[in-house]
């Protein structure tokens, strides 16, 4: 079918690799790029062999449009799957325009000295993508991304308007430490730290740092506390699903990760000011994140599942009608396919079948879109086939 | 009256130091000795003009029994009154010998690398201390110390026969932070983390770490949860209280300290083996110290009270009876009058009394004594008159 130029080479990026490898039907090419061009030489060493997909590699600073326009004329793929840092999204955007080549991501642009999720820097190249003729999907993982695609396909099948939308996402994975973190804790703190907000009668309603906590039963995983987070597709739904009332994103934390993470917090460790320590400037954050627990050692150890979905509540046929579509994943099986667990495993497939509509031309279209704005039904479809099946649930119980 | 040789110069000595400076009449002179001369001068300066005590300084190893008896029979002191480390206690008794003259301390000899609280290395002390024909006084603190004192007026003026002591420790202070130490939060983490034990029928009875909870409504205070530990007056008390039948000792510690603590210690902050950061080896524990507030910072900041004292039940007149004896000291009035606050203030205070017992000759035989082995009746008194006045309470609420 074609080639895709996948820029990143983390653990999203590695388990979106996998499946386009198992995907050599449509990715019958693949060239990784990324900052450190040897570990795109590894990974292309583990999978060639296993799959009959063509892959090769390149170095590339994803900082510089000049270096990546050059690389996507020298490679000339149909696709650029965007698995690099937010922060690159527009350089990487402006390459694609001048290289013409479509362009697919998972999570949306921030400057790098905020913390603002937010569309409208990207939502800005608009016209410009439809003036070249080029597709930009934007936020094709799980959360954004398969969240917006289970909203349309609730749209398009079970509803006539969908008023009320919760998405819930649970991970239950347990990696035996009392204490550690996914990826970087600065990220987590910044998170659980930062005001919550959902979008309500047309305008945002903002909340407290984690002030609206709920209790919920996950299906095949039982009840966890969750607790209300800003979510950037809370701004592309409300645009985009029409008549919607409220729509309100949760995220499961436990309460001893919250304590350690409050404790940390409370003595100064997870200060970014350095202080002095025997005569060297030394951030206590930097410093705290060489005791915990390295990220990428959790894989192997984690157990347990993530449950991610959405709740709908809306109008059929003139009665209110109720509706649960989720995905469960199991983080052991994850890591024995991919060598990742669940958190990156639910954002690379998504990612790869993004890139897979695109290539398929199944959602094409010259612009800048969200994914909730292309027919659902073979994202759906894909979904069941490449490891995330989905299930849906009438009567579900709803968040109060 | 006479002179006393003071070594030490951290919170507890400056605390007795000042005590020792209004009570003139019986220290007409101290000479203030520690490793760094300079904190002795300054604390001398301070004093100096407040006082009609005559105030010199020295400078002293208390490692080195050779500089210590040369010091004391330069300085030729009626008294020595060692508040420095307890991994001192054996020096500082050599060098008393040596130099024939009394010794008084406030906490137990403990190997510098052990977290054992045992008399058994002093008590071998005693019959060269009635060879040498002077008195050494151990554990005239609060606990040790007031705590004997409190045991031998009960067991002179109030019962028969004492068979339950139980020994509560609350110190109610809030210094206004999340987490800090009063002082090296690897004591603090040693005593929470180390087996609880007390004296039963004849034996140790022991405990995993905090396993024993209770909460008590410590009077002026009101309820606090409390921990049993092990304490080093259980010892001499399970000796000279006869017919004693249990003696246990209960600390006061807040939730959110003890929770602060085993998060830290959860992720490994409170570590004494070093990491590898940016090429230096650094200690956990030592970076955490760098981290969190200096301890002599709590002193004009900590608010509340503290209440050590003893529930005593035995049989007076064939009938049982329950009395409790307890110490309130208010942080703040302390650090107001001494510049430490009351963790300092109520073992700093009974250690000038212990001196001025010795000094007075009031507590005087050749050996080496526990305070309960005294007439406790001029220490009890000389409690209410220098700033540690005890309450008395018939039938109050025991400790279940």
């Amino acid at each position: 079918m074609g080639k895709a130029l996948i820029i990143g080479c983390g653990g999203v990026a590695s388990a979106a690799i996998h499946k386009c490898c198992q995907n050599s039907e449509v990715f019958t090419e693949i060239c990784i790029a990324s900052r450190t061009k040897a570990k795109c030489d590894a990974l292309k060493e583990k999978l060639e062999g296993t799959t009959s997909t063509k892959i090769t590699t390149a170095q590339v600073d994803a900082d510089h449009v000049d270096e990546l326009t050059a690389l996507i004329k020298k490679e000339k793929p149909d696709v650029v799957l965007n698995l690099a840092l937010p922060y690159q999204d527009l350089t990487i955007m402006d390459a694609c325009l001048a290289a013409k080549t479509h362009y697919i991501d998972t999570a949306n642009y921030e400057p790098e000295d905020t913390a603002k999720f937010e569309y409208k820097w990207q939502w800005a190249y608009r016209e410009k993508f439809e003036k070249a003729g080029i597709t930009a999907l934007l936020g094709s993982g799980f959360d954004p991304g398969v969240t917006g695609v289970f909203s349309a396909y609730a749209q398009k099948h079970y509803f006539d308007e969908i008023h009320y939308i919760d998405i819930l996402d649970c991970n239950a994975g347990d990696h035996g430490y009392p204490f550690a973190t996914n990826f970087n804790p600065e990220i987590n703190i910044r998170e659980v730290s930062a005001r919550g907000s959902y979008w309500e009668n047309g305008s945002w309603v903002e909340t407290e740092p984690m002030e609206i906590k709920k209790v919920y039963d996950f299906p095949e995983i039982g009840e966890k506390d969750m607790y209300l987070l800003h979510h950037e597709e809370l701004e592309s739904l409300a645009l985009n699903i029409k008549g919607i009332k409220r729509i309100r994103f949760f995220m499961t934390f436990g309460q001893s990760y919250l304590t350690h993470l409050k404790c940390l917090e409370n003595v100064g460790m997870t200060s970014i000011e350095p202080i002095e320590f025997e005569g060297k400037q030394i951030v206590p954050l930097q410093f705290l994140k060489a005791v915990l627990p390295d990220p990428s050692s959790l894989g192997p150890r984690t157990k347990g599942k993530t449950n991610i979905g959405c709740i709908f509540r809306g109008i059929k046929d003139g009665k209110e009608r109720n509706l649960y579509i989720y995905n469960v994943c199991d983080h052991q099986e994850c890591y024995r396919e991919v060598g990742s667990q669940a958190v990156a495993y639910t954002t690379g497939v998504p990612a790869m079948i993004g890139a897979m509509m695109v290539m398929t031309g199944k959602w094409l279209k010259p612009g800048v879109f969200n994914v909730e704005e292309f027919d659902p039904d073979p994202f759906m479809e894909a979904l069941n086939r490449w490891g995330l099946p989905w299930k849906t649930e009438e009567q579900p119980e709803l968040v109060d």
